[in-house]
């Protein structure tokens, strides 16, 4: 399904992936090769396809491709980070930057490409405005170009800040539903939800587009976190990284907090947890976890709430006038359902 | 000497403190618990410093600290960085922050203070303008406000892409002056340049305050990297890292270049490389290098160009008004020479 849009946008897309390159071209021939190699292992280019179509509501597409390149960028660091911290190898099924090209210099390129992308998001915020003649009209729109910048910025402080966040319950094993959607919320939901206001305000969508798009994009986030999740105990989710990566590392994902509901499985989860904090992730605890998993229904109950939300996003548009864009949206969330 | 300093702007360095302190506080726990510690092992603070000495020259104080808080993150997160790349314990004195709360949350909390300082950044630059009533005036403003922070933010991306290019030359013997000069150009003269130029620029200098101390910053910060350098190869500078700690880890720097100039010590250099390379690093070996920049005079001479970059800082600022403040870059400039 995921395809049908991909050919749909694929023009758009492809200006998308013309506005990353140019972006983040250098003259240092080093990075310019690592920049190659994370390009060459594009993703699915989620984020930037969620602008793309949210911006289709608006009158002008301006410079959407910037805006939509910018965010791949932040999202793009944010993995090449997140394999340093846990000395992944591969990413998208090749070596991953801090594999190919070492640890330090994976942290520096990350480094670079957020500045990059903050650098362009605060002229891109400006770029219109020089050439209005008009005092008042200037005024306005200097303004508004400021509010938006202010706007994404504390956007993607939140996101940051929830990357962070995740952190304060990591090992917590009485994590409970409230603080993983929370946690989520902050680090997957903020930056598609983001896409999605990006493509409405900078396209100046009315109000109650915005905000359909906004709650749109919310809805998505936290589908496609809880996927990810989800998939994290199941075989078909590991291309790349070793099954139960999460419980491994001390973050207790939505499946695990329903199992750990069940009073008569509560304290064995936590002890299995205790056991893997102590380095003893053999297989017997990990099929053991799975078997809880399916007794209490963990997963099962979690794919409800990731459909639940996929849903939600889809009523979340039913205002919006019925175009190809609009059941592209549909089409979107469908794909993220499991 | 650079105590006498501290304390004749230590109301206005207690003011960047406030102002690090306010532009970082954040409502999450753990992460107000990374900053209090980052900051309690605060540094010698030299570029805010800096930055404000620079200020001096002008005619509004606006802002400054603001900026002088921003340049120090900037700093500090790359420190942090650096630490979980070099996996380093200690940080002036203290567990660094990779040690004390984990790699992970250092490479976030870095990635943090570098979002929180370019958003501050492009805020600052906009801070005062809002106000301003007449057309011409406020489009003037808007204009140097823009101007500015593009000016600003390349130099920033210069400093970035230092940093990586630095590793070009990772391991590479045949490293020469040249390519030494243009590195730590990139790496760490160009954010002492750029704490003067915002110092300048932001307090309204003329241009001819503004080069000189653009010359001033570039000078000052070659010089405080070579002595950095130079005393890896000393006892006395190592307080916190290994001794040799640069050879060790592939990075030749100016006293290992003029040593490997001389062709009766170039092969034997570049041997105890290759040995250092493939994880020989005994006593024998650093004792033997250290030999070897005693003959070819490599540290002395290095000491030589660090002095004279002194020299050519307190010459730039010649022709700025006779007062404390230009005595006070003459002692900052005298106290780095070695």
């Amino acid at each position: 399904m995921l395809n049908d849009l991909e050919n749909a946008y694929s023009e758009d897309m492809k200006n998308v992936d013309d506005a990353i390159r140019s972006l983040l071209a250098t003259d240092n021939i080093k990075m310019q090769e690592m920049i190659d190699w994370q390009l060459k292992s594009s993703g699915k280019r989620l984020r930037p396809l969620l602008m793309v179509i949210s911006s289709k509501f608006g009158n002008s597409q301006k410079n959407i491709y910037q805006f939509a390149a910018i965010i791949e960028i932040i999202h793009m660091a944010s993995l090449i980070h997140d394999d340093v911290i846990d000395n992944s190898d591969i990413r998208r099924g090749r070596l991953s930057i801090q594999k190919k090209f070492g640890p330090k210099m994976a942290v520096y390129m990350g480094d670079y490409m957020i500045f990059k992308a903050f650098k362009n998001l605060s002229n891109s915020c400006f770029d219109a405005d020089k050439n209005i003649l008009d005092n008042v009209k200037y005024r306005k729109s200097v303004e508004a170009s400021l509010n938006n910048s202010n706007k994404y910025m504390d956007l993607i402080e939140n996101i940051m800040a929830g990357e962070l966040g995740q952190y304060n319950s990591l090992y917590y094993t009485d994590v409970d539903e409230e603080i993983y959607i929370k946690n989520i919320s902050g680090k997957t939901a903020a930056l598609f939800k983001l896409a999605c206001n990006i493509g409405t305000m900078e396209t100046r969508c009315s109000t109650s587009v915005c905000e359909a798009l906004d709650n749109y994009g919310r809805c998505i986030g936290l589908a496609f976190q809880i996927r990810d999740d989800v998939l994290d105990f199941t075989v078909e989710g590991h291309k790349d990284k070793p099954v139960f990566c999460d419980f491994a590392n001390g973050i207790y994902t939505l499946p695990v907090i329903y199992a750990l509901e069940n009073p008569k499985y509560n304290k064995t989860i936590k002890d299995m947890a205790e056991e893997i904090r102590k380095g003893n992730d053999d297989n017997k605890i990990i099929s053991e976890l799975l078997n809880i998993l399916e007794e209490t229904r963990g997963l099962e109950r979690a794919k409800g709430v990731l459909n639940s939300y996929c849903e939600e996003a889809i009523e979340s548009i039913a205002s919006l006038p019925d175009n190809i864009h609009k059941e592209s949206l549909r089409i979107l969330a469908r794909s993220i359902r499991l």
